[in-house]
């Protein structure tokens, strides 16, 4: 089953080669920046780098878009395929539908839930996949693909991707954004960072074991208010910083008003 | 060397078995609840509960409070203790005068920078320790105290520790609310929690490594104004969430907005 890629960013540059390495073939990639293109074939077995999105010729039946959000449906609307292409974009954010002005009707989304970056290895055995198509066939030849690569396939709708979407900009984006907090009070304070990392370790594998309702502690959880005012007191020379803390120590102390 | 204990929650948990199983010994706890007293003393080699705070003929020189934080100026005044006896309180948020109305001149700061949990075995090596005492003599106790436990042994202010406990606050106790959020969001809309889990254990190990600056993603990040919009919208019908998810974003655009 040969497959080809439309875009060479983080997330191709791990899921291609861990195609290439199953029993499907990454035959073609395309980047708007052809030196990533480039990059990434010299990752992959027999791949091309492909010039423009005319792909009427290629021997692929599955194309994956791996490039950010805001160029899908672009890529969707010019893309040229050979018949019975099945055509997939792999984002948490957009629905099914940004497909929808595609050349093909067989359309569907592959979605692997895991923040990729080129440096970093990742385990996609572990990574959990979500397919979504209106297509029976289409859906079942995704399935197939994620299976290939993972223990963890699911079918769920847009609607529900959104929701996933949004979990995950907290459950990522933003508990790293508290750690760039920390790093810098530490950083402004000549104290250093790397006195922090058994604490962050610590704390996240006990939430992932423990669950983040019953492994949450600090003054917002106790209801000490009077450490509460005086850290904002210590803020207040960043008013963002300080709002960031008054608004989160809020929602924890109302979280757990009732106990 | 013979310490003991007043307070026998999650920290003395923890320390209590770990100091009496190097050259200190200890040889009493106290605790307002006599049955955590007892809890932590079957876990000690030779330790003796207390009933009161009067420690006049104890054989220990090191007194460790190890109480919430609103109930250590109390203890302090109210503790009778052994002439010569250097009494320390274990808290990353109150300054070394807490204990200024003690009865006796030798007063100090032991802090382990940890989030302690029954539960949890923690690796004591592997976590830092703040000392702090105006008293060179009593200063040099606990650092070798300290070193007896931890690899990590650093002599800081109050106002320095002060400024660590905030950042302790965003990378421990406000990146595992934003998980608890995470949760909140997958339970809301039938969704697993589990599926984030390999998601959150690579940002935070990318984070530990490259830095929480280099590993920051999401929408934010890439100033996608349009999926903020769309996270809004999906999250109106809780304000409070919504509010932390508009200033969290924020930060996280102005604080990238120059790259």
């Amino acid at each position: 089953m040969n497959v080809s890629f439309i875009g060479a960013g983080n997330l191709a540059w791990h899921l291609a080669p861990a195609l290439d390495n199953t029993e499907y073939s990454v035959k073609e990639v395309f980047s708007a920046n052809p030196g990533n293109a480039r990059d990434l074939a010299e990752r992959l077995y027999h791949a091309q780098v492909k010039e423009t999105l005319d792909f009427s010729d290629s021997s692929s039946t599955i194309f994956i878009i791996a490039v950010s959000d805001d160029a899908i449906a672009d890529i969707a609307r010019e893309i040229a395929l050979p018949e019975d292409a099945l055509l997939v974009h792999t984002s948490g954010s957009q629905p099914l539908t940004v497909l929808e002005y595609a050349a093909t009707p067989r359309i569907g989304v592959f979605y692997p839930l895991q923040t990729f970056t080129k440096q970093r290895k990742i385990a996609l055995a572990d990574v959990p996949f979500f397919i979504e198509s209106e297509d029976a066939d289409a859906e079942g030849a995704l399935v197939r693909m994620a299976r290939s690569l993972s223990k963890h396939v699911h079918k769920i709708s847009s609607a529900q991707r959104e929701a996933l979407h949004v979990a995950a900009v907290f459950a990522s984006n933003f508990t790293n954004h508290m750690l760039k907090i920390a790093e810098d009070v530490t950083v402004e304070n000549k104290l250093d960072f790397d006195w922090l990392k058994p604490l962050i370790a610590e704390t996240v594998n006990k939430s992932l074991v423990l669950g983040p309702g019953r492994a949450q502690t600090g003054p917002a959880r106790r209801g000490d208010l009077e450490i509460l005012d005086k850290h904002l007191e210590f803020l207040h020379k960043d008013e963002a910083v300080a709002t960031i803390y008054r608004i989160v120590s809020q929602h924890i102390l109302d979280h757990y008003a009732t106990d």
